[in-house]
């Protein structure tokens, strides 16, 4: 295995698996002098926590997070900084079903396929559990990008449950257990939701990330435009399935005058008319709000059977019976916030080489 | 300016500006004893080339490419392989009007806030014309692949009409100006594409790119996982705006039990019964055919009048005279099957490493 | 800071300071289904270990490695393995002394300069205590390797002492406590090496690495020849000036038909006359021995009184009087196995993906 | 192959063969805004081109380089830097004896065995004519560092003739065919190496270079110090062998309070009282000059017959008999000069990121 490393100059690298004694990450290319806590990773971590409602896993992970190295006296040194998270609740329970099935859809037959190995227990390291070091990793990169950037997101759809656009309300987005920023769908999601599990069943969702203050010329103009980082990270994610920036798929039945952000001075300032773009033009961040959405496919783990194999090549049927978010895209939130966080804390550091 | 490279292990490195001299790409990372010649990357650069419709742009580029190291007596050496094309029909116009002015939904002005100054002419190294690179590349990327594993694509949407799924027929994709594969359409689309040009407007597309052959084992489980990178290649491609892999974005409103591929072993062979992970499973190849569709916006230049400023901050009206595509999606065929072609051979070398 | 990792497919990054709460690493790029147990680690982290003899530091650190990730029921997975080891003997001692000054030749100063912030604890980041996890890595490099390949270093000068190297004996290393290959050099090594210590000085030293049985065909020719990567892996080791392939700098005063490894054919097999190259030729390993040697500065830190500066802008006397390597070269021969293993193993993994 | 670029943020990458139409590099990483002209370049391949003495290759080349992208109106923008110099003088000779045999201590060998084909004209790819795309890019790298760095370098050895330190004088080296900086020894070396040529035997040669006035803080600590990537940036150079940083070898037999540099305040500013380091502490520059020395190994092609093998597996005699440099060391000058400001301009570049 390669690539449990992300970015270039903000890199870091994950490690552990589900039902491992621990999960980490180490962050390399932070600046000095930076002011860094552990509650300033806390905060974030347990925005993801699970078994905070009923409609993520039960699992209880307190996921308290120590830093290990890189901060001295309460800043940054510029060494790298390592965290690590004990696992806690990785139950000691009975593995010999899942250890010689392969559950569809899930990683288990190709991990078994491609490294002739796996380490079966909660998915091992396909296990979403993972996710946990990139929202750590995300709150060091929030504090690079400083309080000028602000990045915040929510869930727009689940399963086939849409929003009304026109009732966002950022404020709404934490007081309901699914991000969903229109206080007024929450009652019929919640509905929704609890007919999904009690089917054994699972949904997907869409996401929606927003970057605020991003400043303009973030981005290199060909392969590693900012747009096509944003995609692979938020790509990256477990269960994810599609990426839009901007207007995404819809620019695509759209006129040219329809779609084109156009441009305005107002008091010496440039503003745009409208944020077709997501914020990125030319791969490079135009000054306006970073837009982007992904989609989640539905948790692969549920109750109901379906057809499958087993190692020995046998056909059999398979129904998952552990801990399971029945939408994992409610917690895929403050995932896709840090992402986007840590790239762009990246190409500020690559703009700053370059200015 | 960095980020004008992709790939780890094949690696191409694209160079070159619209009105330019040349415009050039270099791979390293090719094996050796791979039989190459210029007609084998021509054949893919003359499916991308300008002039060949009325729906193209009318810019006549040959795009004849010269190898200038790198293969000896008909074969790859093992050494970079050194590809360029020279501009021939850059004409030697007036650029004063484009000189200082910002077309909306442009790089124009984010290239010349971020970097001082831009090379104008016709874009510069922001315009499509890259993208011919990216097809050499891609041709090189299918030598290694070899013969077993397929890649074609299709547009599937342009502007507001789509395709009739069921008409699909690959076949009928070389057999008319739009890569579409549903002979069916051909002629409202043509029709369409008419009004939109005489409107002096543009549209945008989807396309849908698909891999036969691929093995099961490509890809890098966590962030370097095969779809990422393919997110990221696919963004990369100018004006789009969105990446899907397999159902994409339809997964969201669907229930696990719809979305999920059941496997079941049929004459000692795993076979799966639906394919909605588009061949991606946990980040790694399933074995499948890999599908990704991705949305490219309507061409930012048009002759309709849009508001704008100028290099001395001055509101203005811009309106675009040059040759254009109506439709930039449809010469996004053979740079997205490229592209493809490009991250499953670069995954291609890095499995290789670890088996 | 940046540039804690080192590898292209088999990276590992390491993290942590001299007087923190642990150190570590993450080594990403290990093909699975490889036994690897912490006892394999153990055993080259304990000829590494301090305190071993009166020759080495006197800090305690009983190095005792924990295997975090990556392992499962004793085989690698192919997932990302995570190593650490406590700190023991971080002497919680009054740092009042060293926090204020720049101890001369030590990196106090430049690390003060360029970061505005250093953790003056036992020279924090940039402390040998770091190359502990280099041994670690390079353990795991082994693996890698197989038992085919065989690393071993010696001490072939200490200050102004040197070795015959016609009493060259491999055997001879293990059995004192400076890993002299030459047994009849030991007692005068010793006397020598006690002076100086009574003296409260330090002296440097040089250390030979060879690999055996590398098969022909690793490194790649421009760049990233195998070479190159070796010299950068051992100037990378705390301390090291200077760097050696083959017969080194004396090659500068040969002749070419002296400096020549002639070949011939002898039962099938191609045998070298000589191995003047060191065992790389072109950039490439040619199948003899890989051979290295590299020099290490005396210890920056001695009792004896250096002219210096402080914090303040103040001329200073600086006396370092802790424990201390009064040859750091010494324990730099397990250091330079393991980056050599360490190299040998990426470019092994490189060289896979090209056949 | 792969390899073929260096850097991380200022990163290049050439290509081409010996024998092949061109050779060229493309330049990633540029800042924008920089004055550049191809005479800018040429100033520096002119001082690396053969045939301007008896003592170097009588190969012709006029080496006129041409700069195809990423300049626009006399700046650099930014966008790659694409450099092409056409081969005149590839002779169109008989290569029959060439291509079946194998030169001792040439990469022709290993070549064959890693690749299984080889461009044996001229040594292809592993010629020292892929140097001058270094040349090349250093002097970019040069603009980039500005005027306040000075680069410059000297042939202090050549064969078993040294110079005497004491008469070292700037000057000197652009006064005679060695790049010597000992106009008293110029007589001496000329004869020598008359001699060398008339025996048809070559020499080595150890070249040192410094850069002045390069700001402290270059470098990254732990595997990217910026020693690390100057010993990889020289000994990646045709024919190196050996690389050192400051007294190097020497510091090996000194102890700690000879070695050390001391600093002592002086109006205000540092002043270091010696430079054993070099300009590197712990991996960072310290503000005083860099200083590196390389070894170059006698070129292997020379007319004195050694034994060998060719391709079918035969005992052999090989004599080469081509154009070739009695000492390669000599037009190794202008090749250091550039890998090390090659490196400086990476470091400064991230450098700059972090602060």
């Amino acid at each position: 295995m390669t690539g449990n490393s992300f970015g270039k100059l903000f890199k870091f690298t994950t490690w552990g698996e589900s039902h491992g004694e621990a999960i980490g990450c180490v962050i390399d290319g932070v600046p000095s002098q930076i002011s860094l806590t552990e509650a300033d990773i806390q905060a974030d971590l347990n925005r993801r926590k699970t078994g905070q409602s009923k409609f993520t896993t039960q699992r209880k992970e307190p996921d308290t997070v120590k830093i290990l190295s890189g901060v001295f006296e309460g800043q940054t040194t510029g060494c790298p900084i390592s965290l690590l998270i004990q696992n806690q609740d990785q139950r000691s329970r009975d593995y010999s079903e899942i250890k010689d099935t392969f559950r569809p859809s899930h990683a288990d037959y190709v991990y078994q396929q491609k490294y002739g190995i796996r380490d079966y227990r909660g998915g091992g390291r396909s296990s979403a559990r993972e996710t946990a070091m990139r929202v750590a990793a995300g709150a060091v990169a929030k504090k690079i990008l400083g309080d000028s950037v602000k990045i915040r997101g929510a869930v727009v759809q689940i399963g086939t449950e849409t929003i009304n656009t026109e009732n966002w309300n950022w404020d709404a987005v934490r007081e309901n257990p699914f991000f969903c920023p229109d206080a007024s769908a929450v009652a019929d999601w919640k509905k929704y939701l609890e007919e999904i599990m009690q089917d054994g069943s699972s949904v997907g969702a869409v996401i929606q990330i927003e970057a605020e203050g991003v400043p303009l010329g973030l981005g290199s103009p060909v392969y590693d435009k900012l747009d096509a980082d944003i995609a692979k990270a938020m790509m990256s994610i477990n269960a994810v399935k599609g990426v839009e920036i901007g207007n995404g798929f819809d620019a695509a039945s759209m006129r040219g005058e329809e779609n084109a952000d156009e441009m305005i001075m107002e008091n010496g300032q440039v503003r745009y008319l409208s944020n077709n773009s997501g914020g990125v033009v030319g791969g490079i961040s135009n000054g306006d709000t970073i837009v982007t959405r992904f989609a989640v496919k539905p948790t692969s783990s549920i109750l109901k059977p379906l057809r499958s194999i087993d190692v020995n090549g046998n056909n059999i049927e398979v129904s998952t019976k552990g801990r399971h978010d029945p939408c994992v895209g409610i917690r895929a939130v403050p995932v896709g916030e840090a992402m986007l966080a840590c790239v762009l804390a990246d190409h500020h550091l690559i703009n700053k080489s370059f200015n």
